[in-house]
């Protein structure tokens, strides 16, 4: 019933900024800055650059969860860069992280930069020692999961995340493949949180930090409002593992940091010190008393 | 100038086993096993289960590069799968790799499984202390990029190749949104290596060892037929990095390792031996000669 001429790629592929949809204006073709701008500095040792994306979550949970064991030089100021706004653009984000991408971590006791989440977290981990076994077959399985995070997020967030929710239209054939390939990395992790509390076993670890943002909030309904569309009450084994790891108090202080959506007491657009959590809660209790 | 129906996504999505393309009979939305199999066993510590896709290429070159250097124990054997039919879903891989993607590896000293291609590149390079710098501003930087890998080549792979390549219908913006991005990653490599011989630095490392696979191919025009395409002429220190990288006798070797496809001398399906290269190049003299 449709006229509609198949579409054969051209012989050379040219930009057209117009396509793309949401994130049409931070997609680009090319790497590189865009522009002249120094980044702000705090006052600690580690300096992140973030949002409070998934990728953006795995770091401020990670440090709130060092934080919260007593690790002091785990303080951190987290400096929120606004990648609608193309801050991740800047001469100086382009020199911490030439993938223009957060979260990105400066090191002052180092002098490293460190980007991409995983590699941050591994960073993390190995610099004060907790959150990943120090025995090899602990240690490898922890590894393994982290690195399947990291391999397989793409499919979710730039995948199913981008095709269902944010595509200027919505394409049948996208959306089928990505959804297959988001319900069977939840089946994954179900079958194995089945066996084990954690992905790496009976601990705690960098690779449960890694996936709780993407899958946990996917299985608990709170990305891309597709709960219903996948049916994760189904994976009851992974449910019970995220609402495990969302107890956490660490996890309810990392989640918030950066984060410029969703309900205003959830938001700390920037950490700078342990106390401004207890500021955010002050907020919240005197508009819960006004009301 | 088309009554085509605009798509909207239903409440419950389900499957539909007829669509997906070329791999639609490998992509489905649970995991576990379909079979009872076990896997087969050779003589070495390391026993590898792969196929000479990029990320397969990544272990074996690894390998050859450590046997390259002297390392005996790095000796395995390399047993194909044949994802085409499903093999990756017996119960003895799914045992091994509960994503039922390749490489796989299982080291019978530590009785470790090894999954997901990056996390088997630390674990040999931690083994045997080679191919990653120990000092930690070294270290940290090839693990940036390693990272970096693992975490972009899904949008290469998983999104330019399969709407390009292999999808059923050329899709005007799937193939627009993943070329951007290919092209993005390609520049985001060629500006650092204009300024370092290899991604991590100066040393050779498994974050190159990782990369060439993928983006080292592409740049050579070795995947997807998408060189023109993509105009991969353009990326001048990527391709010096990759002619560099493709020169090396343990990279020629490691591609070469259950590879099913392409020319017949290119191909070894299964490797258990070094001798197993020699009868290769013996069988290309007498085919050769025979001419």
């Amino acid at each position: 019933m449709s006229d509609t001429q198949a579409y054969q790629p051209p012989r050379i592929w040219t930009w057209d900024a117009e396509s793309g949809g949401n994130w049409a204006s931070i997609n680009r073709p090319v790497a590189g800055p865009t522009h002249e701008a120094r980044l702000p500095e705090g006052k600690h040792t580690l300096q992140l650059y973030s949002l409070g994306t998934p990728n953006g979550q795995k770091v401020t949970i990670m440090l709130e969860e060092l934080l919260a064991l007593g690790v002091e030089a785990a303080e951190y100021d987290a400096h929120l860069i606004r990648i609608g706004e193309g801050e991740q653009f800047s001469s100086g984000f382009v020199e911490l992280n030439p993938n223009s991408k957060i979260p990105v971590l400066f090191d002052r006791d180092s002098g490293s930069r460190v980007f991409e989440s995983g590699a941050i977290l591994l960073y993390l981990a190995e610099k004060f020692g907790h959150f990943l076994p120090e025995g090899l077959a602990a240690r490898t399985e922890a590894l393994n999961w982290l690195f399947w995070l990291q391999g397989s997020a793409p499919y979710l967030g730039g995948g199913f995340g981008h095709f269902y929710a944010y595509a200027p239209e919505k394409f049948e054939y996208p959306i089928n493949r990505f959804t297959m390939e988001a319900k069977r990395q939840m089946d994954v992790l179900d079958r194995q949180l089945a066996k084990r509390p954690y992905l790496g076993g009976d601990a705690y670890s960098i690779a449960d930090i890694a996936t709780w943002p993407w899958y946990g909030n996917l299985v608990l309904g709170q990305l891309y409002g597709a709960g219903e569309f996948l049916q994760v009450e189904g994976y009851q084994h992974l449910r019970r593992w995220a609402e495990t790891i969302l107890a956490r108090p660490a996890v309810q202080r990392g989640r918030m940091v950066n984060r410029t959506w969703g309900e205003p007491a959830e938001q700390l657009h920037e950490r700078h010190d342990a106390s401004d959590f207890e500021l955010r809660t002050q907020d919240k209790l005197q508009r819960s008393n006004s009301d």
